[in-house]
């Protein structure tokens, strides 16, 4: 099975939950503090109490990397523990000069064995190539962010339209193998309704709903009748749904009532 | 010494010579292939035959990443064993929302021990922010990048101005410590007249001399009058000089060749 299909089958409603994998050592609970590997032990308990739920799980690296190598490695213990239907994304943010890009890649996708990963599009289709280069992995370019700053330079106007838009289209030309996807912040539904005419058949990845303030209702209406797997992300309010040690049960029921949103 | 006043000294030419550690491990000799931390032990025989001439040293993530774990730890090792007065920058083109990018800060600083890193910065202004909180470390912003697509959309006009100069103009405002500088792609010195005038008193990264095919006169020539320090990055010509076991002599006299040649 290649990347879209295993996406489109794990999205199977149309809109998929993707939950967050971004532990933070202070907001887990005191039990999981001793131990040599308290990110994975932390992870292991929620993707065993939501894995049914999730169309699919999205790492942050930033949040192992601060851990250096003891971090990566739980990352890797983390995502050999998901189960093969849930995609893994690796929310990395990549990019850089192709052969680079293609040890990032395989940073990745070999490595840590990551469906798809994220990719920062600044540096042009050559900096993206190298992650999409068959129809087994894929990628979500960032188009909108999540972030105050997205508008900065991403609503910037060039030929009368935001520099997102051209994003869009540069990705557009890239998705020979349907495995091209954008990162659309929820937080920003004004800049939607140009994106979602042009990304018709891609994927998108919507983090910036629950702590980041992004209003769920506003982003279902607009995705009303939108073609391709859409995934929305939720992170800290079900990683964090309980400080004690309720919390992977807490996880779950957070998890089941977001799905419910999504879907209702 | 603030990051600042460690730059300056270190580039005490006006113009510093930055080797890229890049190791690949087919091209490195045969004798480190056994070992458990290869590109470590090439890095150390390259640091100790260069580092009286490298004003800095610059690790892209990307080639140590690919080895998981113990290719972070062999980064890790790699950085402690680079002479406290010269610069390391993590080459990591990250960039996140703030929360995140809070995260990569401390991988990179306290974690990796790396003076400055590279960012990316189609997140804005708060995604760099975590990186020059304070005058100790600072970054080098992707203003114009070496690839071939970099002119996709750093060149799109806005205001009738390439989308890298409000990149420039972005980083000015943000350069409160004096420690944010710019890479700008010494592969498009047609790019680079108006953004010198925005960045007079900003550092500079320029890669792409040597393998990429950036033409080192017309960079000098560019940065005649130039007022803050300038690195000029060489990654493969001075690593791979040579394949036998003389890599490491090989090495330094590529090294002490561009140097002349970035000085003369």
């Amino acid at each position: 099975m290649n990347y879209i299909e295993k996406l489109q089958k794990s999205v199977s409603d149309g809109i998929g939950l993707c939950v967050g994998l971004d532990p933070v050592i202070d907001r887990i609970p005191e039990k999981f503090h001793k131990s040599r590997s308290p990110l994975l032990d932390f992870n292991l308990e929620i993707i065993h109490a939501t894995s049914d739920i999730a169309s699919a799980y999205k790492p942050n690296l930033a949040f192992y990397e601060v851990y250096g190598a003891n971090g990566w490695q739980q990352l890797e213990e983390t995502i050999k523990a998901i189960p093969d239907d849930v995609v893994v994304i690796a929310d990395a943010k990549r990019g850089d000069i192709g052969n680079t890009s293609k040890a990032y890649a395989r940073a990745l996708f070999e490595g840590l064995k990551a469906d798809a990963a994220t990719i920062n599009p600044y540096l042009g289709s050559d900096s993206i190539g190298p992650f999409i280069e068959d129809d087994r992995h894929g990628v979500f370019v960032l188009a909108v962010t999540s972030n105050p700053g997205s508008a900065e330079l991403q609503a910037l106007l060039v030929d009368d339209e935001p520099l997102s838009y051209h994003v869009v289209r540069m990705c557009r030309k890239l998705n020979k193998f349907s495995n091209v996807g954008l990162v659309m912040g929820a937080t920003r539904p004004e800049m939607w309704a140009g994106l979602l005419e042009t990304s018709q058949d891609m994927p998108l990845l919507i983090p910036g709903i629950g702590a980041q303030g992004g209003d769920l209702n506003a982003v279902k209406a607009a995705l009303k009748s939108y073609k391709a797997p859409v995934l929305i992300n939720s992170s800290r309010s079900i990683l964090f749904a309980s400080s004690g040690d309720d919390f992977a049960e807490a996880a779950r029921v957070e998890a089941l009532r977001t799905k419910e949103m999504l879907i209702g």
